[in-house]
Parts: C-alpha cells; structure tokens; sequence
C-alpha cells in the first residue's frame, strides 16, 4: 500500500517552515517504510531525502520503494558524513523544523553548527497523522488481536493447574510467536494475588496462582510492527462476593466506555464514562491510572485517554478501553480492550471472553 | 549492597557545576538502586533528591535505603509538580550541569524555565563511572552468563533437525526464562544459510536450518537488569573447506582479542588485533563491524571498542570480544564472548565449547 498520501498529509502540517527534519525513527518508518535503526528525512514542499549509513543504503531504497513514496537516499560512511548529507538537504530552504521532543540537546547543537537554515522547534507533527490508521495498519493489529486472542484461550485453562505467574507468561509469549507473531507486543503482565495483582505494572515473578486469586493476564502481540493490547483478570476458584462485585463493576464501566466511543468525544469525557461508574459505586481511588491510550507502531502513542486529556477522537483512531482497580490485600481487576474508532463508534479488534471471571475449561478433545 | 560510593564517584566528577541533574533512567537506577519509569536526580556536594511521581514514591524510598543511598525522595502529582520539585531540589545552587545526550530540546526548554540555576550541557558523568563494575554488577552478568550457556547447551543439538530459526529462537528464549531469566538480554539472533547468515544483526524468519548451512546464534540473558551477550556459530554438517577455514580464521581472531585485553590498553588497538588477523588472512573488508562493546544495565554501552574508539581499558569494565566475517553467498561467522577487564587480563564470563563449529550431539540419558 503506497504511503505517498501520508507524506502528503504531513507537508500539509508545515506551515510556517520550509522543510521538516523528521528523526524520530517510528515516525521515519511511518513515513517511508524504513526499518534500518539509523536515519534521518529531509521532508520539503516536493522533495523527500532519507539519509543513512552504509548498513542500510541497499536496505532504504528498497524500502521506499516499496511503499511508493518517490525521494532521495543519501549514505554516509560516518556519523559525521550523515549529519552533512543532512545538511545538503537542507541547503535550499530558509527555516528546518525539527522534532523537539526527539531531538537531544546535543544533537540540537551538532545540527544548529551543521545545517545554515533556521532550526525551528516543533511537536507531535507526524504523529497528529500517525495517530490516524489506514486500512492495512488497522488489519495488522486486527492480525495481532487474533493472535493473542488465540494465545490467551490455549493458556488460560492452566490457571488452576498451580503454575507460577512467570510459566504463564511463557507460554503465552511462546504460543504468540508460534502463532506468528514476532514477539510479544510489550512485556507480558500476569499478576496474581493479593500483592502483585494490586500493581498495575507488575511483572512476572516466580509466585504461584493460587485458589482464591486474581490474576491480571495482559498481553499483545506485534506483527508487522504493529502493536496489540489487551488485559483479562480470572479468578481461580469460586470468586468472593467481593471479587465479583469488583470484577462486574469494572466490567460495566469498560463496556460503558467502548458502547461510548465514538468520533468527536473528547478523550477525558471517555475517561469520564468509565471512571464515573467506578467512583459511583465508591471505588473511585482505586482505579489509579487513566482509561486507555492509543496503540500502532508504538505500544502506547496518542492519543492518551485520561481525565486530563483534550484530544478529539477522531475516524481511524486505535485506542484501548481498560479500566481497572487496585488495592494491596484485595489484588486488582482489569479490563481491556483494544478498539478502532470508526465513523458510527468504534469496531473491537480484541475477542476474549470477558463476560465472566472464571478460567475456561480445556477445550474437549 | 551499597551504592554511597557510586554518588562519591560521580560527585567527583561534578567539577565546575555546584550540582548534577541526572535524567537518564539508566544513569538514575545505577546511582540510587530506583528501577521506575519517571525519575529526576538532583545530585549536589552532600545531598541526593530523587524526584517522581506518585506510582512511584514508596518504592523510590525503599529502593534508595536498599542502595545505602541516603537521599531525599519529593514526590509530585503531576509533571508540572514533579518539574516544580526538580526546581526547588536545584535551588541552593548556581550552576547546575544537566545530562545533554539524554535530555531532548524540549525538556531543556522547560528545565531552563523551571530552574533558577545557569543549566550547563554535559555528556556521559555518570556513565563514566558506570561502565567500570563492581563485583555485585560482574556476579549478576556471570549469572547471566552461566543461564545463556546452558539455554544453548541444551538446544544446540537440535540445530540439525531441521528447525526454524524462528524455533530455535523460542527454545532459546523459553529454556533462558525457565532457568531464571527475567527475560532474553536482546532480540535472540538465529541467523541460517547463505543469505540471513550474511547479515550481522539478522532477524530470526521461518526460515529452515538446512545442511551445509552455517548458523549464528547470538543469545544472552538478562538477571536484576544486566544483560549476557555471546554468539557462537554453527555449521550443520560436514564443514566445507570454505567454512572451517572460515570458522577457524574468525575464532583465532577473537582468541589472540580475548588474550591481549588488558587494563591499559586502547580500544582500537584490541580491535586491531582481530582485524589485523582477519585482514591479513584477505578477509578484512568482510568483518564489517566494530571488535565489540560494553555491557551492563544496557547492551550496548561505554566503552565501544571499534577502530576509532580511543577509550582506555579500566579493571572492572565488561566487554564483548566478537569479530566476524560475513558475505551474501557464503553466510557468517561470529564468534563472541563476553569478558571483564582484569588486573592482568581478564576474566571470560561466557563459556560456551568454541573449538569447533559442529553442533553437540544430544546428551545421553
């Protein structure tokens, strides 16, 4: 799929400069398909340079080629040859953008010496497109979607079997990758327990699942580069009254959240829908981050979803819906789902089960 | 044990700024024992303030009394507070040196808001204490060591049955966890026959490992956050001519490296040695990399041993020893183990069989 309107979309974002000098490397393999870990794009009104060193020259050409966008490739034998070759492109133009939330202070002061236009600061200029998901983005999440969905399913029935947080992470994130994933989209949460299933973040560890507990599971895959997000929490056992109000509630406010989705909602009033519920049924300061953040080449991109956030959602937007309560002695609960804005709501590309807390059996055979 | 001495260090490099900001996680988990994902350190003469948010607070204390480290820890709720803090830490002081590889324009900006001090751009303080280790640090990288070593003993000989590279990275990855592993040092490279084999940092594909391809195996485990790092290649089969000269030619190279490393002694003249022998043999414009690189809490690291590096060898640093030869058509070779710097050599942490490029037979039950 050719990704020329892409490049299209983001000159339209450069009023005020000449050329924009992308170098964030996410936002350089948006915007040309590149994949090499070292490079820079002069963008211009109707020029396009990728430079690079001697590793990807080959590499880079192909690559652009390949997603349609017609430019320049220049190769550098040292870091020192880039930044001139960078400074080349440069040369026609008066003012150069440039990221300033990707470049260093230090690089800053190396291209100020290098380049003669006029360095001007900008933000978030690729990713205001970026955020917005063409039909073969969405599809390659949908793909990782399937794959974790496939993942969970398989590995979920051995929640009882007395196996330890960490077993369950790899088998997870080897079935991902036997499934086709080439890797897993983040480092994968179980968190089970009074202690850990309380940290949002938890990692993996060596405690086993034991009757009585929670247990968050969540976990993507990446494909293509691609990210998926999701999170399931099972009870093993028959839950307490307690776990199953907590696990309803967050059930009810996530699914109020993804019913609300919708193209022009400011993110804090989605976050709003969610942490509504959850503060009306009292449990307000136990749901301790925000509802949900988008998703694509990164693992989390905008735009953030939470109470301070005043981003529109917009057609195209990817975005997870997760909320979620913690409290130490209790564990936690979260729900998560991944979802691509669309111009009626929003379609979910996540398919667990969520409708009840418990394991699934194994599968009959 | 105690991280006091590691502040003492680095204070003694402060020279000619009253204070040092420290931002670079990396940099912040070395000096203060804190492992969270948002941190700032204002490092002054006698005082050490950690600031971060409110995730992060109760953790940030116990960590930094786990690490001997005496220090305060101010905790805001937002970015803006935390912003603020960071201010009020740097108050006392007139100069104050900031981290300029690792703070991007835009923080700067916001920084030279907040902060009353004249902010000085400095490069690599911390890291140039970091990069020598203390006996704790070299423990957990042996541990790493021992973990890889034992991963690749067990499924090297199922290199000749006809798996994937893909597989073989799963086994890989799956056997290091198993073992106590929190997880692969880096992307595990499994790279087969003459054209993957042919690229230094490969991907692993589904690629079959067939006979009469040569097979690098790049594997390390990462242990309480320092990462392994060692390859070791593979020749399924029958080795031709080509590929045992090949092979023993790349591993006389790193031998004669592992030997002449020494406290002293310039990086680029430990990477002449492996180049000098590969050259000599007419194979130099095939080793298309640098001899090696520091390792630690990152894989790759101060000091980078390539032929422009003019950084000195210290007791106590840990680097690769890793040249290689590699050409579409015939595949690769590499061979690398990882070493720390010795009083009268050093010390090799990986100790996978090199001798030949045979896969081991399974071994007898």
């Amino acid at each position: 799929m050719s990704r020329a309107h892409r490049v299209d979309r983001v000159r339209a974002r450069m009023a005020g400069a000449d050329a924009l000098l992308v170098t964030d490397l996410t936002n350089i393999r948006w915007l040309t398909g590149f994949t090499g870990s070292n490079g820079w794009v002069v963008l211009g009104s109707d020029t396009i340079t990728l430079v690079t060193d001697g590793r990807y020259g080959v590499q880079a050409a192909q690559q652009m080629a390949a997603a349609g966008v017609q430019g320049d490739v220049a190769v550098g034998a040292t870091g020192g040859a880039c930044l001139e070759l960078v400074a080349q492109a440069c040369a026609a133009y008066s003012t150069v953008a440039f990221e300033s939330t990707h470049v260093t202070f230090h690089q800053h002061t190396q291209y100020r010496a290098a380049v003669a236009a006029e360095l001007v600061p900008t933000t978030g200029v690729v990713e205001a497109e970026r955020r917005v998901k063409d039909p073969d983005e969405i599809e390659a999440m949908a793909r990782a979607c399937r794959i974790a969905d496939q993942a969970l399913a398989e590995v979920a029935p051995s929640l009882v079997d007395g196996l330890t947080e960490a077993q369950v992470r790899n088998r997870l994130e080897l079935r991902m990758r036997e499934l086709g994933a080439s890797g897993p989209s983040y480092d994968t949460i179980v968190a089970t327990g009074p202690r850990n299933a309380a940290l949002p973040h938890h990692r993996p560890t060596d405690t086993v699942i034991e009757h009585g507990h929670t247990v968050i599971i969540d976990v993507g895959a990446l494909v293509d580069g691609y990210h998926s997000d999701m999170t399931r929490t099972f009870v093993v056992g028959e839950p307490t009254p307690l776990q199953d109000e907590l696990y309803h509630l967050v059930l009810t406010a996530q699914q109020a959240g993804v019913a609300a989705v919708r193209p022009g909602m400011r993110v804090q009033e989605l976050d709003g829908v969610c942490r509504g519920i959850i503060t009306d049924a009292g449990y307000g300061d136990w749901f301790t981050h925000g509802t949900g953040h988008g998703v694509g080449l990164l693992i989390h991109e905008d735009p953030f979803v939470n109470r301070a956030g005043d981003a529109i959602l917009q057609v195209g937007d990817v975005v997870t819906v997760e909320p979620g309560v913690y409290r130490e002695g209790f564990g936690g609960v979260r729900v998560e789902d991944l979802v691509v804005v669309t111009s009626d709501g929003c379609r979910v590309l996540t398919s667990s089960p969520k409708d009840s807390p418990c394991p699934p059996s194994p599968p009959t055979t």
